[in-house]
């Protein structure tokens, strides 16, 4: 799933729901997160006295002052080599770098890798999951059995997926920042948007080749042009069985020792042919060691570790919990569907696999926001800050209201948090025939706009993937969609009221159930060619369209739009406007040597392979296929597949399998590469530890750790469990 | 449900989960609620120079001044005349309050009163709901059809219902407090438990028409003994059907307007003949007017306005956040269950309907516990009282240290949380047999034991109670208690982590599905003859049982009682030391001249009948049978049954149906008479607007409102829509 770079989209793609997605973690729902503080105690030569003053009263109130190692997802034109070269002994040079670069690969959602020169693209299991899904049918369902292609003429494409190379970053904050000076609410997000969409139409180009986005870094201190290598044909050539990739299930998912094969292969084709890639990562047959320096290239998604107090407290007290009480009653809803029989088990594992992914994240942030630590801390460093500028006169003069002025956003945020959420956001009507509905509709109000003035989703550089979305022939379910759509229209009476204006429009004198059955029994927009004669057919189509989810998304458009506007009025603008404001306060006190929040764009981390101590127990970096046989108990989601069972004898049992390191990632880094400073494969990030899951709020290099399958146990794997020996030996270079 | 009068179960009855209730709120888990707070504000003539600084102090810091007009609910033998007089402007006298005393009626969890001399008792519809439920089959299910029995002769039995009146109050707080002075931890549980086990029993007596308990109030400040006669023949006279007992269902549930004629009548025998009642409340006709003093009895289960702020917080991050969760994924799972079939359909009913109470109060409570005006009162009185005591040198000494040992003390409840809330209380293993399981065991090992010695839910005073839920011919469905339990088996998994002992111990190498299917499957304790002799058998039956769901208690009854040892000393018996210190200070500077914390015992209310202004709308105290058809769309839960439909013609449509309050109730009260001055029955509570689901932290005399039908809407009901003549006859003393 894409970052949402649409301004007021509050859960990403509108009607999809918030945990669909491909990869592990996952992130905020809000696009704007504001300034940034940790970085304000690391080690710098050139700080004011005035700064050094405030510095030692923080280290005095905080006690224990921040030591925060391995921290930071940097970009990759602005590596922290001082840092690494301090805390590694090495650092890499540009050559590395280039290369780190243009070897990774942007999947959606996910991270991947170029690991042959022949096209070959590593990834997650987890991040094809989509694709293993679409590919399958009530006869074969390959997220059970897995795949493995006969040969490259065997390998399947998948059908909504798409790889995107970085080629090129260049500087643009000059560009945005003065097309956005002295404008204000509505004026702002307009030119804001403009700006925007004007420069990623430019380097786009027309060639269908070339992606652009423009990325906002340090909360809008700098706006930089990312251009990609756009692939949209992506073939499966292999995937294990889920039992092996995601051995132990939920019940294991964000624990450690772990057992999992959480690895897949898709190649990369163009014009019939697989592409030939010059930087792609050879494999390392041995796997990294102990304490040895490991790299990790990848899209991070987002981190929110420069909220104010008072954003956070928002989320703390409203937002995550609203979206954990969802997903949990989702999650008992769907996990009953599926014990009715064989198909509704087939096509609800996906989705519950997602959802019950994001609902272990959710706990593990609020849990994170719950912790005295973390809170007081956050508290502290804002204490800081606004007390640096409060000693700057001029500073305090520019930004000294900031905090103030988001707090009160905050507050209209809190108030509009459930009609937003439910109404513009889609998740009052959660099923994909809605969120279909909702592209078709707003793209026949939106398209005939210039560029420039179009809601940012539909801006041209983005048309590319909403089309891909909207036209993949991916199967979709009635029977999973009015379950979804039932619950979602129940919540969203609870939420609002029985008395509400907008649910008596929606619901009438029927009930959820009843509601939802008469819309996804009557639409027929599960046909992608209904959906693209709508599409083409633009404004006037829709007009005459008797579809019921057309006829639902037009009648509740004029609230959805009044939501938007102003949320984007009261909310968002205010935010941005004030977050960049106390950005500017920290450039002017510490340059840019410090790493920004993370934006779904390519980022470099460093670590070390390293367990840590759990409660007193030291939990070790490796663990082995040895392990996997120990941990078998035959019974889901702890049953090797039957494929182990019959290679066991062939296996060496104390390979690798996976491995710990003190990489700081998170949602969006699932399948990245991890490299050693040979810029071989050493590894495939998958996941983080329990503890990792406070990460989107702050980083503890302590107990942070990232989760990864070891290279070694990977060919391991496809030699003698897999019998996969021409893939494995393209990842040899062989 | 009765409150949980044991020390340390912290979900009333073990191993019933805590939503299965019959009363309209729930009660907190946990048994010790401490001290008071607001009750300093109030206005007194004797206070000293020092606490009027401290109070002048404390209005200036919350700038609005606490004022609380109707709030409190009073003991009958400590009633605030003074206050009814001045805000009344009418007291009752002592008969009026002998009368009020003797004419209401505990029903297990909820509240009832004596409504005719031939022993009619009026309660709610939902509090008679599990009645209903085991007085159904596949054929007849009475919650849908409703119920009206053919004269006295076809009332038919409720199997588990109990009635009880109290007779008399005598204070033991000497006896109590003597007992336990100097001791710590274990030895001052083990003599709080003895002595009041053993008042309990002398005052029993063996006549088997007495009932006991030792009230606990303002904290360990008084302990009262109250004498109840108990009735046990209780049979059912009318209900009508649930559609309109609960019409609008859960959405409308703590909202207003209302349109609910949520009543029963049940009738009180004893040796097979009704009663007859000497302190009855004759119907009033017409029902009051607005703005008339109105008055309530009943058994508030448990209000914890007098938390520390330590408490609150355990509450708040944790403590409600888990119960939520659970309870959300519950509901999915019950809600997606009961649409697989007729059966399910049924059986499901009345677990899903307690559940979707108990999560929205859940809610309501936490939503009072995120409101930074809520929680910044409580600081602030907390800060007052804490100012109050270091202010008096030798208060200070004695209590100055009470408030962090109790946050101490929360620290460890906080570790404790999961697995005592799983094991011991059960909340892993949610299902009825596990519940029987629990009680044949831990009673074949407490029974031998002398009175005093016994954990304090197997004192002979408690000993009638544990065998009518035991011996309960109630039926119990396989299917619904495999699903609870699967779930259950799953959330500890989860909340443990796989590879906790405990959880490998019961689930071995099987999922919680196969485990539950063969407990369920396996356990012949569905059976109340089975279970009957397992308790006559005692420690050998028990010992020689290979009932599964007996062998799997057995297993982890070392663990459960690990677990309620440790919470027991260094939780519960020291929050309840230090919050009696606090009481005792509060008792020094301010007397009694304020009401205790609820504790499921009788208390009065009183009030007026006034709607109140929402958000600038100002919502009317009455609603009509008129609204009713307004509201009907024929549409479950909008739905008026038939009967209503049929009687539209007859009905006065302008006569009230319900009501609202400025009366201070809570869960418990469910089912209380409406009192006016004159001792008529002009109303029966049954609600809370969505406001008063805070009232279980503070009262809130703008916003917060208690629900009630209306006598004159209840006869229009009984005459026209029921045909039930001789009861209202009856209810009018004709």
């Amino acid at each position: 799933m894409e970052m949402p770079r649409t301004k007021a989209s509050t859960s990403g793609e509108v009607g999809r729901p918030d945990w669909s997605q491909r990869d592990k973690f996952r992130r905020w729902p809000t696009r704007r997160a504001p300034p940034k503080m940790q970085g304000l105690f690391t080690s710098r030569s050139h700080r004011t006295p005035a700064l050094k003053k405030i510095l030692a009263f923080v280290v005095a109130l905080l006690v224990v002052p921040s030591v925060w190692s391995a921290e930071g997802m940097w970009t990759l034109d602005h590596p922290p080599l001082g840092q690494m070269k301090k805390e590694l002994g090495w650092a890499p040079d540009q050559a590395w770098l280039d290369k780190a670069m243009r070897s990774a690969a942007n999947l959606a959602g996910c991270s991947a890798s170029f690991v042959s020169k022949n096209g070959l693209v590593l990834t997650n299991h987890h991040c094809v999951a989509t694709c293993l899904d679409q590919l399958s049918t009530a006869q074969s369902n390959l997220l059970a059995i897995g795949f493995l292609a006969d040969g490259q003429a065997g390998e399947r494409k998948c059908p909504a997926m798409e790889v995107n190379r970085l080629e090129q970053i260049s500087d643009v904050t000059a560009d945005v920042t003065s097309a956005t000076r002295g404008l204000e609410g509505t004026a702002y997000t307009a030119a804001h948007n403009a700006v925007r969409a004007k420069l990623g139409a430019a380097c786009t180009g027309d060639t269908g080749r070339m992606r652009c986005d423009v990325v906002e870094l340090y909360h809008g201190g700098q706006y930089k042009l990312y251009r990609y290598h756009h692939f949209q044909d992506v073939r499966l050539a292999f995937a294990p069985e889920r039992a092996s990739a995601a051995f132990g299930g939920d019940p294991d998912n964000f624990n450690y020792p772990r057992y999992d094969l959480d690895m897949a292969l898709v190649r990369v084709y163009e014009e019939g042919r697989p592409i030939t890639v010059v930087d792609y990562l050879p494999f390392n047959t041995q796997g990294p060691a102990a304490g040895e320096p490991v790299f990790v290239t990848g899209n991070p998604g987002r981190t929110e570790r420069e909220l104010t107090v008072a954003q956070l407290a928002t989320r703390r007290d409203l937002t995550l919990m609203d979206a954990l009480l969802r997903a949990a009653e989702l999650r008992g809803t769907l996990t009953e569907f599926r014990t009715t029989g064989a198909e509704p088990q087939r096509i609800g594992e996906n989705d519950l696999n997602s959802l019950e992914n994001y609902y272990k994240v959710l706990q593990g942030q609020l849990k994170a926001l719950h912790d005295p630590v973390v809170f007081e801390k956050k508290q502290a460093d804002e204490a800081a800050v606004r007390q640096y500028v409060a000693a700057h006169p001029a500073l305090a003069k520019k930004a000294g209201g900031a905090w103030d002025a988001i707090a009160k956003a905050e507050k209209t945020r809190r108030d509009l948090h459930q009609p937003l959420s439910l109404i513009e956001n889609g998740s009052g009507f959660t099923n994909r025939y809605f969120a279909f509905a909702r592209t078709l509709v707003r793209g026949a109000g939106e398209r005939p706009k210039p560029d420039g003035d179009r809601l940012p989703e539909f801006n041209d550089s983005a048309m590319r993937r909403v089309e891909a979305r909207l036209f993949s022939p991916a199967p979709v379910y009635p029977q999973l969609e009015q379950l979804k759509l039932t619950l979602a229209l129940t919540q969203m009476r609870e939420r609002l009221g029985p008395d509400a204006p907008i649910v008596k429009r929606v619901l009438g004198r029927q009930s959820p159930l009843q509601v939802a059955a008469a819309l996804v029994g009557g639409t027929r927009l599960g046909d992608p060619a209904v959906r693209k004669a709508l599409w083409d057919g633009g404004a006037d189509a829709i007009a005459r369209s008797d579809d019921p989810m057309i006829r639902l998304v037009t009648a509740i458009e004029p609230d959805a739009r009044a939501l938007r506007a102003r949320y984007e009025r009261e909310v968002e603008s205010v935010e941005q406007k004030n977050t960049e404001l106390i950005a500017e306060a920290r450039f002017a006190a510490l340059g840019d040597t410090i790493y920004p929040d993370a934006t779904g764009s390519l980022r470099l981390s460093y670590g070390v392979i390293a367990g840590w101590d759990e409660g007193g127990v030291a939990v070790p970096p490796f663990t082995t296929f040895g392990g996997a046989f120990e941990r078998n108990t035959g019974t889901e989601p702890f049953a090797l597949p039957v494929s182990w069972l019959a290679a066991r004898d062939r296996l060496d049992l104390t390979k690798p399998l996976d491995m710990v390191s003190t990489n700081d990632i998170i949602g969006g880094n699932s399948g990245s590469p991890m490299l050693n400073r040979e810029g071989e494969l050493v590894g495939l990030m998958f996941d983080g530890n329990i503890h990792s899951l406070g990460g989107d709020f702050a980083y503890d290099p302590k107990l942070n750790r990232s989760v990864a399958v070891n290279s070694a146990g990977m060919l391991e794997a496809l030699d003698k469990i897999y019998d996969a020996k021409a893939l494995a030996n393209e990842l040899r270079g062989q």
